[in-house]
Order: structure tokens, then sequence, then C-alpha cells
């Protein structure tokens, strides 16, 4: 829209990749109470629900980093974030609880885990660029998060849901 | 809606999984040309229409798989992709041609290829569990170039990009 700010730097890429991963962050935080009661595994439900907790760290953090530059985070939706849980939404609608379900869940779970890995890999390297070293070191810590978070779904798809799915 | 097949069984999961993919590849088959149009950097605009090419090379391995299956695909839209494919969108329409621009759209690129890499690498999983060899084999192979495509957006970044737009 016209009220929308123009991206001529690289600075203003960085703020409009940290508001994307904040409003990814916010949307989470709203899903995945759902989703975890949507799962049968108590592995995979638990699993979710501690990443519910970090996801609120997450967002602290990215506050924090928009405080340290003294911007205000624009209020953007990230339509990447929506369009996947519109997906995880509709594949709760069109299961019962189930191990199949539960392998579903992990395959959304997963796409979510490889946007923010993604998101959050990006907004490091510009970080890094624009000698913002606070700011990098905390995007790097959540990076680090998602990235075993998106192993222990692998080893949770591994070790149940997968096989008992396909009984 | 209440047309969709019901998600019962891990077969269940597999089929969904490759449609979402199938359309998610055909979005970008529309998509790719745009974005590359959109780029300044040469290298990134031959980089994303080798990856066109790439790209339906992959839409036909999907389609031989449904055949292999004996599947017709279901005509699903991927709402993970529309929604990173609004995000370029986005992008492009709020800037002008510059290293910044191209900084950006790498960013949306790496978002697109971790939505796959995530996307092919939970379908071959699946496609190993429930003994389907020929497709996860074709999986496989689409999963390395995903990957490898994602290497290449993370080389352009470092070596040309990044630092242009940020002076």
């Amino acid at each position: 829209s016209a009220m929308k700010k123009k991206i001529d730097s690289l600075n203003d890429v960085f703020i409009e990749e940290l508001s994307d991963l904040l409003s990814a962050e916010n949307q989470l935080v709203k899903a995945l109470p759902k989703i975890a009661e949507a799962t049968t595994s108590t592995e995979l439900k638990s699993a979710i629900n501690e990443h519910l907790e970090q996801t609120k760290k997450q967002v602290n953090r990215l506050q924090h980093i928009f405080e340290d530059l003294g911007q205000k985070p624009p209020r953007i939706i990230c339509r990447g974030m929506k369009g996947l849980l519109e997906e995880g939404d509709e594949v709760v609608s069109r299961s019962e609880r189930s191990a199949a379900r539960d392998a579903a869940i992990i395959g959304v779970a997963q796409r979510v885990e490889h946007y923010e890995i993604a998101g959050y890999g990006t907004a490091e390297a510009h970080a890094s660029l624009l000698g913002h070293a606070q700011a990098q070191e905390l995007l790097h810590q959540t990076l680090s998060e998602e990235k075993a978070a998106d192993r222990r779904l692998n080893e949770i798809a591994l070790e149940h849901i997968n096989s008992e799915a396909n009984e």
C-alpha cells in the first residue's frame, strides 16, 4: 500500500526481515496451543508446548532488537507464516486424532521451522554486514533454537510417528 | 471443504505432501520469470532463470511419481508457497531496481528454497517408509537440487549483493 515504507537500503531490508519474523513468531504463539492440542503422541505434544515457550522468548528477543535500533516494529503480517498455518488448520480439519495426523502435523511444523531457519539466517547475515553485533548475537541464538527444534521433530518422526502411521 | 479427502493413513499424508509440492512448483514456474526480471545482478538473474528450468523438471518428476502410484494429483493450492510469493511481490512493489531489492529478493528466495527443502525432506522420508523406492529416488534428486540452489543464493548474497546494498 502507499502507506508502506520504501525498501531502499540494506537497513530497510533488515528492518523488513525483523518485522516479518516478529509477525511470524506472534502468529505461532497464537497457533501452537491449538496444534499441540490436536496431536496424539505425548512426545510430540510436549515438543510443541516447549517450542511455544521458546517462541515467546524469541518474540522478546526481536522486540529487544527493535528497541536497541531505536525503531518501532512496523505492523505487517507475515504472509508466508499465515499460509503455513492455514495448511496446518487444513491438515487438522481433514483428519481424526491418529498417528497419520501427527505425521502430517510434523510435516507442517518442519516447513514452519525451515521458514524460520531461512528467515533468521538471512537476518543474521544482514545484522553482521550492518555491524549490529548485539542483534546478530540474539538472532544467532534463535537460529540455533530453530535448528534444534527441527532436529527434534525429525527424531520424533523417525522414532514414533512415521512407523505407527504406516501400520 | 467437504469435497476433500480425509487424511487417515501415512499414504494419505504422502499424497497430500506430493500435491502440495506440485502446486508449489507450479506456482514457482509462473512466478520466477517476473522475479528474475525484477533483479539487477546478472548473476542473480541467471541463477533464478536456471532454477526456473530446474523447477520445470521437478514438476515432471512429481507428475511421474503420481503416474507410478496410479493416482491423479488432487487439485490443491499450496498456501505456504502462495504466501511466500505474495511476500516476493510486495518486496518488488516497494523497491526500485537496486542491490537492496536484490538482497530482499534473495531473502524471499531462500525462504522458498527452505520451504521446499522441508517439504521434499518429509516426502522422501515418507516414500521410504511406504516402500516407494522410485518415488524416493526422484524426491531425493529434487531435494539435492533445492539444497544446491539455496547454497548458490548464499554465495551470490555473500559475494555481491549484501555488500553493495550496504554502500
